[in-house]
């Protein structure tokens, strides 16, 4: 079920490092150590979105991994999309590890 | 060294699906059977680039997987870029090996 601006507002509180397009995505870049670093976090969060069939839109711009994620069969957010973002974030802990941190 | 528009035009009518944006970058997507094949294919992309260190920026979009190349020391366009662009199409011939297409 589409999340209303409210929802959406509280839920971002919780999180770190996320933002809101329009409240109707929401987006966190991650800076690695290295390329290979963030093309490792890629491939987490492939399998991450593929267990679910819920695919972010990825961006890597050499040591920087952007994720954007939506919810289009409801045309905005959902609480898919946090857990989502939440399953991603706990990948980066993984693996970052102290060696990267969030732009 | 950058490569002048003339040339430019003239590398991008030997390879195909490449396009620039504004003699300043070369670009080419390319669509595959499904996500995880494009992760493959993005996979192969990150050992080929790194391996000359010289990185695309890379957008995936589900089934689509985005490719952009300059030289930034050079301001432009160098030999390099299209060489990282022959390997990466070949990378996707292996790949996608009929099961793909680009777009």
């Amino acid at each position: 079920m589409k999340l209303g601006n409210t929802d959406i507002d509280q839920k971002l509180a919780e999180v770190t490092g996320w933002t809101t397009d329009d409240h109707k995505w929401i987006v966190r870049k991650y800076r690695f150590a290295s390329f290979m670093q963030g093309i490792e976090f890629v491939n987490k969060v492939a399998r991450l979105a593929e267990a679910v069939n819920h695919h972010p839109m990825i961006a890597i711009d050499y040591k920087m991994v952007t994720l954007r994620l939506t919810s289009w069969h409801a045309g905005g957010l959902t609480d898919l999309d946090f857990e989502s973002a939440a399953k991603f974030d706990q990948a980066f802990t993984d693996i970052a590890a102290g060696s990267g941190s969030p732009d």
